[in-house]
């Protein structure tokens, strides 16, 4: 993707030029943009995104069903068939939706089948806030909804891959609060110091008992890691695991251990409801003990 | 197994019944056996262990090394031939080696093969007391013994063989320390009490990454399980992981949980160094936190 | 006191000797054991204490406001005039009530007084059950009763104390649930074994910043006390501290401290609400952290 | 005190004014500072610190003896009499020194008369680095010096007198180490978030049992203290104490607590042994249980 435009180019923009700029975020629905572009200058993103979702949630039903159901299916026809916004196809990627088994295929389009006879709209959800397991939830809790009540959960999905679209698109004084955060802290209890050089692997997990390896990282001298594990984007909803290499930590230390070592991987599992939030999962080790907690 | 006989029986057979009474211990070598006879009454198993202990380390080098030679080859084509004594069997299906796949078979003929052009002698190791990783381990360690190393320490094996055997034949007031014990106990620490009817499942765990699951149970009013998750045998060395189900005992308590919940199946691995330990493992849990230790 | 009666020995004695013998447990009030004698012959202790609690519930007001009159002042005129029976001399010192200074002993006859006026009864408590603090609660909390209301709350002190007495009096297969427990154990999870021959001290703490010191002991092989820190009595409600003996306890071990110690003398503040609960109250520690909680 | 001196002033002044602007750092012994005039310009301060140290380390014996008993007697007549420099009596009140008992002045005194005895200098601690207990401490240890042995250390002392002495000084781009920092965290893992709004009292602890309160903080949002306890200066080596009023917080958040509430005030207490460490001492907490540790 190319380098952001400034709110300042979008506030100064002639109105189609800014419903061009805009448009995309909202799926073939350039008429929200065209809402709000009276509506300038924003002094900030955020003001700028407010508007947007007003003008989306105060249109009239049959304009917000022609901006439900102009978004793509889920991984269905429409997403092979090129006819998906660049924005969709990298957000279909990044919960693994392009890499469907035939299984998978064949149960989301089931599922996107029964949810379009009922709901005239395909089925939308903002992907990069989920994991696969969690949108096949989704599906389930929101195939149980009365149409209006669909009508406002899709909405709101839309109004979420909007922000997504908005902040990578525009750079601002101010961000959208889109990413979440997840880090982690290693205290040595045993000598009462950070544990510097200890490796860990962070993992998703499948409901299936897939092991989905993520990031690979060694502590600093801090015991912290340089980068945070996951930063700058939405944290997918779902199950992760954590895996400390203790064993090696305390043995490298010169530590006696037994043989085989009690602790040698400390796996730590857990999971991630709010996309936006920030998880701080620390490990305090000795070679006989652990302890972990959702920290800040 | 038939019931078991008293040490009192032992005190009072005559040489020839006892040595057929006990022979077994020492696998096709009777001659153990009859050496302590004369010592005898033993006021306690203990003391009656300790002499045929003495007796075998006494023996001149060509009958120990005769009594080695005696054992069977594990998981050898002697093994398959019948020719094992009863004992041996359990012995080697404990530990899995009578469920060899092709591979590992053939990878324990060689590395069989390997020790016996070494040092003269099978292999003998103490399977209750192993799991298949750690007697993989220990090939690999003792095959770079040297002769006179080797051959202590496979009689150290024997030794430790003939006192599970001695245990299992002999009914006395004392008990011989072949035995270990895996316990837990969960605290809700959240409420400041035990985690009653909290489901737990206890697995080994290859270092291949296999699963071998051993056994699941509930928690009882005091947190504990009734009985222990392991007792009255050698805790086979090697790696185990317990599974809590916090995620459900916390729903089921009513308490409001994160969606997904923060903690859902807490996994604690461990290894057991010693057969013969007390290993007590607890939980102490919150729906967001929890530590574990090494207890007693 | 002189050995316990048999429940045995309460069943077939005549009603007059029934009524003699048991009749102390409610002060000055023998019509409540003449009220039951009939009922006899009784299973368990459990079962008489019951029919001796309904008998003092059932009663008429009258009766009842009798039995709450002939009760002794706390710490009033009465106590130091001799008149309190064994038993009441024996209760108020427990709660250091023998032991008032002049500015405590004047708060409890003002407090004695109002209470008297407002409901024509003496303040009655089970002082086993509470610390100098908690009996000063006490008064606040019940002299904001109505009459009815408090009347229950006084009937039903005197049934506590009348179900302690009972339990010193009578030897039976079943116990009175009258005895709490407090106990502890401490982890070095520093080493993943038991903390032996760690110093602790138990002390009581008043709301004024009194520490009263209660025992000294040192942890055994297993990181426990031989004995409970309290037990075979109800624990008086109120706050306590357990002190840790911690740097004392690693230097002797030989483990590499800094100078002065992270840890020395670490203490667990703690408040008992229930008399007859059991608390156990571990410490895991390495010499860099600690934790403890309320454990079963 | 004035405001700092720049690097800058220092290196362009003419040697004079340097050795009059800088003098001061070492009692009454501008040669240090007139010796490493000529190694100007000093490209920062910890260049400047070291050159000064060498001076006086380089310096022949009979100088550093002058430069040694240049300086005031801790606590003595000296101290009383007005000759001591500005900065002393600062440093001095800083470790309780100017608030000492009768009997505490007449052991200050005691143990300065038989230090000069023996060394022929007198006493010379960096006490905004100590506490009371921690300069008695010392005296004890370094009465058992040997002459030479404790030239040495009364020399390492000045030295980290000149270093407060000088930081307090002279600004410049760079810092020297003379800063420790005290830091907390509370965690409410019942609840899976920083525990906010509660209230903590810092205080330092004497041998004698005083207790002398430091300050008192209430965490913020994430549960940490708008500043640290204690920054910019030496942390004084002693024992101090943590007051976490925890009780009150769960009270005030609306959980049901027992009453008393297990957890009311929970005192943690700790040392510290480097004055320009950086200790972070956690508190996670549930209203049955905590741990702390030395974090980072």
């Amino acid at each position: 993707m190319s380098s952001r435009l400034s709110l300042d180019t979008l506030n100064r923009a002639d109105p189609a030029e800014f419903a061009r700029l805009i448009g995309g975020v909202f799926e073939h629905s350039p008429w929200v943009a065209e809402a709000v572009a009276p509506r300038r200058p924003f002094a900030t993103l955020a003001a700028l995104y407010a508007a947007l979702a007003d003008a989306a949630r105060a249109a009239p039903t049959d304009q917000q069903m022609a901006l439900l159901r102009a978004h793509p299916d889920l991984a269905g026809k429409a997403a092979r068939a090129g006819a998906v916004t660049d924005f969709s196809k990298a957000e279909q990627a990044s919960a693994g939706l392009t890499h469907l088994t035939d299984a998978e295929f064949a149960r989301f389009e089931t599922l996107n089948a029964d949810y379009r006879a009922k709901f005239g709209i395909p089925f939308i959800v903002c992907v990069r806030r989920h994991s696969k397991d969690s949108i096949l939830a989704q599906f389930a809790r929101r195939l149980a909804h009365a149409p209006a009540q669909e009508r406002d959960a899709a909405l709101a999905e839309v109004l979420l891959i909007a922000r997504l679209r908005l902040a990578a698109l525009v750079e601002a004084p101010d961000a959208l609060p889109v990413a979440g955060r997840l880090s982690t802290h290693v205290l040595d209890t045993m000598r009462g110091r950070p544990a510097a050089g200890l490796a860990i692997e962070l993992a998703q997990l499948s409901v299936a008992g897939e092991r989905l390896p993520l990031k690979a990282v060694t502590t600093n001298a801090d015991g912290r890691t340089d980068a945070p594990l996951i930063a700058g984007q939405p944290l997918p909803i779902g199950t992760y695991e954590l895996s400390f290499h203790v064993g090696r930590y305390f043995a490298t230390a010169g530590v006696a251990l037994a043989v085989p070592a009690f602790l040698d991987i400390v796996p730590i599992r857990f999971a991630i409801a709010e996309p936006e939030g920030h998880y701080h999962v620390p490990l305090l080790v000795t070679p006989w003990s652990y302890q972990t907690y959702r920290g800040s």
